[in-house]
């Protein structure tokens, strides 16, 4: 590949923000990066694992000059830095995040982006369990779909580079118009962790006996789950706040489909069950031929 | 391993009765099993991948004179074939199944046992979203809990013997009363599989566009519950209905908690998120260090 920016600047450097760093050093993408974290443990270890060129305690300097701004923080923590992000944002540049919701990544950043910066929000679909700036890893994106949202009349060369720098960490684009982008997570991303977080919960409501029992004989399904319910507390919270509406309205097909269920269960409808149990199976060979599995 | 058992009868060559072969086979546990399977396709790929030294189209052929009789079919159909194999149990022998919910082996098999038949249900605790003669392996049970729930007063020796069995198939053996083992199996693996199988489902009702994008971003945490909806539609309407009690239960407790968490997100209650996030991860390491991930 070849270099794509002469200077990208990672505000924040979690599981994503580093997994950006060791991607574009590996493949020679930026010519340098700088990094900002408002925590000092983060900013030490980024300087530590040389995640970037530099590591700065202020936005201001990180920013300062930067090709391309991209947001890293938790959700919830963009609407108070996007003006300090804002005034620094070179004319030309280009400024993304990478959001879990983008109708909040539109809300919070784009009021502060100023004229002449190119402003694509960005979500890649890629994450583990894991989170902080030791977590990350170059192949974090390989394989997997980054999902652009650039507003109606963006520059089309800073979205094209924007999709190729994806492309350079191994990612497939997509372009979406960021109100579907976040029903399609609602309910390929957001229940799933829902529903994973309650059941977990629900478990550790039961006596002291039966939850090591649930521990020991975890593998029969329950495991599963526990790996999702693992994951970033603070970045899920936000998600489930930044897209309450798309996360509610999937939530009330879900729980009109287990009260069918739990019925048909009830009055012993087994043909009902059956029937269910044999359409869902479909899905996962559609998963398996689109190479998702 | 030693040679635990002359004959071995497998009845229902599934992939739990398939994999048992080859484990059986490969750790010389049986000096000879004998196979019945009431599908025609399934007897005839048992003789195809030499699962057994014998196949048969009755089940007075493939049970009489076995030392152990296992029975491996959908547990809706064992209350109907009970009589006809206890017909043929040989005195001394042991009589077991690998069914998921052990008071409905106690209430479909138990009362056809012939008073000098040892009769100890078992539940190994592993499987594949693969059903069929032709998805078992001899690494199945391999680390994987198998969880025998004898009646009071069954000989303690025949219990030792079918131990050994599941050992030498490289399982970790326990024994449960059956109903608390229904319980426990509850929580970490029917109402899982329940939750997965109306999320995917939930899924398929959305429209056609929708749901093409549900496959391509599956990544996102969709993925994982399709795995769990792929497993076997017959053998989990029979586990839903057997488990009713147990299941439905444990389903009210999820159903309130998942409200609890719904009511959360309307109101925009996010520090009640991220604590109940945050209690979840501690359960995903508890499995880490009880090395069942």
């Amino acid at each position: 590949m070849s270099i794509l920016y002469d200077k990208v600047c990672l505000i924040g450097i979690g599981l994503i923000g580093s997994s950006m760093a060791h991607a574009m050093r590996q493949r020679k993408l930026a010519a340098s990066i700088a990094i900002h974290d408002n925590d000092p443990d983060a900013r030490a270890a980024a300087v530590e694992l040389g995640l970037g060129d530099s590591v700065h305690d202020t936005v201001a300097a990180a920013v300062t000059d930067a090709d391309l701004t991209v947001v890293c923080v938790p959700s919830g923590a963009v609407a108070d830095l996007a003006p300090e992000i804002a005034k620094y944002l070179k004319p030309g540049s280009t400024l993304s995040d990478v959001g879990s919701v983008k109708q909040a990544a539109v809300r919070d950043l784009g009021p502060s982006v100023p004229d002449k910066v190119h402003f694509i929000p960005g979500h890649p679909i890629a994450g583990t369990e894991y989170s902080g700036p030791r977590a990350g890893f170059a192949e974090l994106f390989q394989g997997r779909w980054c999902i652009l949202t650039p507003p109606p009349g963006t520059d089309a060369k800073a979205v094209e580079r924007l999709q190729q720098l994806w492309q350079g960490m191994g990612s497939q684009v997509e372009l979406m118009e960021p109100g579907h982008h976040d029903q399609v997570l609602a309910i390929t991303s957001h229940l799933p962790h829902l529903i994973a977080y309650t059941i977990v919960g629900t478990a550790t409501g039961l006596e002291e006996e039966t939850q090591r029992e649930v521990i020991k004989f975890s593998a029969s399904g329950f495991r599963d789950f526990t790996r999702i319910a693992a994951s970033d507390p603070i970045m899920w919270r936000d998600i489930f706040l930044n897209n309450r509406e798309a996360v509610l309205e999937m939530l009330g097909r879900f729980t009109e489909d287990l009260t069918a269920l739990q019925r048909a269960i009830r009055w012993g409808e087994g043909e009902k069950l059956q029937d269910w149990f044999t359409r869902t199976r479909a899905i996962r060979r559609s998963i398996i031929d689109a190479k998702q599995a």
